[in-house]
């Protein structure tokens, strides 16, 4: 095998040929045996289909090009053999390894990590058990009714759109058909105190379990919450309040010294804080909320759509064909945005993790060796369910004066029995027959002689589909947009993994609160907010 | 006074000169003096400040050129006066109206236009105390517990935003203090019956008020989601399901026709979906969750914003310079996209808001003449409170390759009364110190000699800042930003008011669901969907 090279993406011979390949028009390209042509499978069921993108074989040839000159799938190989990927930090990147082996063994300093994950996993999900058996309690002997997960970003994000996305799943637990929470489940994220306010109304402190999570164990946010938590907890007469506490967190963090906690379950700095859903990150709160075996069937997702995206062939990978087509789109076609568009309610705050997932992994503008890129990189990402959109920024998206490319999601079914025929269709069939219009809608638009009218289509989107939303699929999905994310940045050639751009607030934060100093700027933002030291 | 005349931006002489002005840098323009001096009242004690944004004093000249030659204020008086400016639709824009008088009577057809939405408020208000009080029950006798509002686009997003906003908020009602909504109130938007099913989980169909909402009467989700609704209320034993329904909508509209249900509050053809938080869309969920006293000190803010908005000149007038300095970024700097960023969690919903108000309102490409425009339009909206986006998407902001303009939005105090001091400060003093932080660290940056480590600065941002979050400043704001909306819509010379881009999508529906016509891709992708008929 050649030797693995890195180099920036204007250095690539396929894309300065892409650059001169002439751009087809979506409308001309469009149709039926194009579609069926345009399929990949993601894994657990999902296909991505891209037959309205404006992609055609000249173009695809080269992006095929650009894919073989960056040796995507060789990186992605040597990511899953425990590679020094995150180059500025020095890390291997390893949350492909939480739901199943592709790589090499890997194993620092004589401990294997795969065994690691598994042991955590085994163990956030044997007290996930205990916790519902009822021979884990609070400090007072009553059964947990509620958890709350306290973490932001990375912590809060994925574990939380997971979390919604299957408040409608049926599953089997503990011998019983079940639907929604074992337990009462909320979240904490926001420094704001209303945050904490509002998501502790209504819950008993002497049956409410906590959740804190914070891989470096210093997150100020999450830190403050936990704070906010104990002071509750005691005030609501639990004596012992880190009793009613487990953390999540790395080995090596000051909150994994503490043996006051109920219980500790760890990760390590080989899993990125936006690539932690399927961790302890994510695991522990689902395993709780909804029983291990969910959460292990949300890893077998994710572990069929991570093998299928070792393919090398595009036309054979979705995650490798959405990178390359979103490359060409972000850097050929000068498109700043991409919005995420899942016609499934239970997706609703899909678009929010994905907008963390992509934009702090590629919004860089060095290379992986931290030199300055001469093209763009990640876009803007946004994105509500439909149909709701339709009501609301579509207008934009079908006629302003940029062009956004669109990625909708659906599901043949719905999660809930709750349909209902009314007016000739039910309400699935109407959300679907909504999607299959949007897509031809905005691919085609429409001649109109009144210009208000008219509709001036070639607004791309792909389409990734099917059956049902359920653990499987959920994972699958996950880690597709991960694995897109994570072709891109090497396509880029940035560190997807590494987020220095969140570092010189947090240094700022640390100077107002510690008076200010002499920055009259600083001093004047910090008076003009109140901030009382 | 002169005429009002009707021109695209593109024959404005200011705008052709403000191309020509060199631009600032930034870093070099910021200073404490600045900070003092960009204070611009926006109504209730919110004050918006744009001395982070890239204006200098020949810029400004060349803004208020374009607001005096674009006779924005003039127009503006004539939207209040009653003038026809949803030219495409025919229709008068009377939002303004809902929140106080501040132009002449107008009476289509001899009716107060005024009164009408008086007799609303107060049809709408008695009907919230009727309910609070016990004299209205529902069908079996029982007082009502909870509500459901049923409705999708701007009859869901404002009133959703709105009533999360103020989940915090400590008002007197009925003579007691009180926090938290008088009932659980829940929403349903999406056609999707997911939607409905977990909206309905756990509520008690004895006891669940709807407020079914679709100014037409012919929303298809909003009927379908009616359905779902009246078949579980019948399943829950409820004889006349109607009779626990209230609609609002039109005093034409098929809903309105019906007797059975339990009462109908009215709007007219004269608030579009979108600026309808303020008129019965907006109040009658608000009064029933919070009381109508609650709603009505948010009618006096937004009233405010509304009268201070008629300044002519921009450095007095927040919504007015607002809008300048976003066309400047929009037209002269030609970034495609605005970050909105609340540091409160009570506004987690606003940007969503916003995002409809803004995107659909200004996604247009042709002029209020329809004839089509040779300038970029309304900006991609989007946004998450902090510090949560910190966490997230902060990365691509700070050292991303494409600059995106933010709107930052801070309150001095938080709502509740759950702060507490934790490692030497309050979390609300962690909250504000964060937001000071991230304005000057976008604002100036920091050179590092480390390309990875170096913060670029010169990102524009803005700041709303206030005493606290309530219902009078919470009116200021929604009003902001509506107005802010509106001048850019008349800077751009286009209708904000209509919606054309949504049409096709519906009718290509309809089509799908009739059994997709003859069209090989609309089938195509009807297939691939499941489509059933």
């Amino acid at each position: 095998m050649a030797r693995i090279e890195y180099r920036n993406l204007d250095r690539v011979e396929s894309f300065t040929r892409l650059l001169e390949v002439e751009r087809p028009n979506l409308s001309a390209l469009l149709c039926a045996d194009r579609l069926a042509e345009s399929e990949i499978p993601i894994g657990a069921g999902l296909v991505y289909n891209y037959a309205a993108k404006p992609v055609d074989q000249p173009i695809l040839a080269q992006l095929q090009g650009i894919a073989d000159e960056q040796q995507l799938i060789a990186k992605y190989r040597e990511i899953l053999d425990g590679g020094i990927m995150n180059a500025g930090e020095g890390r291997m990147v390893l949350h492909h390894l939480c739901r199943g082996k592709l790589g090499a063994d890997v194993a620092p300093e004589g401990r294997s990590v795969r065994e690691f994950y598994e042991e955590q996993r085994g163990r956030f999900g044997d007290f996930a058990r205990a916790v519902h058996g009822g021979s884990i309690t609070a400090a007072g002997g009553s059964a947990f009714t509620s958890i709350v997960q306290i973490g932001i970003g990375g912590s809060d994000l994925g574990p939380r759109a997971l979390f919604l996305a299957l408040l409608g799943h049926e599953y089997e637990y503990a011998g019983k058909r079940r639907r929604g929470p074992l337990l009462e489940t909320r979240f904490i994220s926001n420094v704001d105190p209303d945050d904490a306010a509002i998501a502790l109304r209504g819950l008993d402190p002497q049956t409410t379990l906590f959740i804190v999570v914070s891989k470096s164990g210093t997150t100020q946010e999450t830190l403050t919450n936990e704070a906010l938590a104990i002071r509750w907890l005691s005030g609501g007469g639990v004596a012992s309040p880190k009793k009613q506490i487990v953390v999540v967190t790395s080995e090596t963090s000051p909150m994994a010294r503490s043996a006051d906690y109920l219980d500790s379950f760890f990760i390590d700095d080989f899993i990125g804080g936006r690539y932690s859903s399927t961790s302890a990150v994510g695991g522990t709160v689902l395993s709780l909320a909804y029983g291990p075996e969910v959460f292990e069937e949300l890893l077998a997702g994710a572990h069929e759509a991570d093998r299928l995206a070792l393919d090398p062939v595009a036309a054979n990978n979705a995650a490798l064909m959405d990178a390359l087509i979103g490359v060409y789109e972000r850097n050929v076609l000068g498109l700043p945005a991409t919005a995420v568009l899942p016609y499934s309610q239970a997706l609703i705050r899909f678009p929010a993790h994905l907008q963390q997932l992509d934009m702090e992994s590629n919004g860089k503008q060095v290379n992986r060796d931290g030199e300055p890129v001469a093209y763009d990189t990640g876009p803007i990402i946004f994105g509500e369910p439909g149909t709701n959109g339709q009501h609301s920024f579509y207008q934009l998206l079908h006629q302003g004066t940029s062009v956004i490319p669109l990625q909708f999601i659906g599901f043949r079914q719905n999660q809930s029995d709750a349909d209902l025929d009314f007016d000739g269709s039910s309400s699935q069939t109407k959300l679907t027959a909504n999607l299959t219009a949007q897509i031809v809608a905005f691919a085609l638009g429409k001649r109109d002689d009144n210009a208000n009218k008219n509709f001036p289509g070639g607004r791309p989107s792909s389409l990734i589909h099917g059956d049902r939303l359920t653990p499987a699929s959920l994972g699958a999905l996950l880690a597709h947009y991960e694995n897109k994310v994570m072709f891109q940045g090497l396509i880029w050639n940035i560190n997807s993994f590494d987020q220095e751009g969140v570092q010189l607030g947090k240094v700022l934060t640390k100077k107002v609160l510690a008076g200010g100093g002499s920055d009259p700027v600083l001093a004047g933002y910090a008076r003009l907010l109140g901030v009382t030291l």
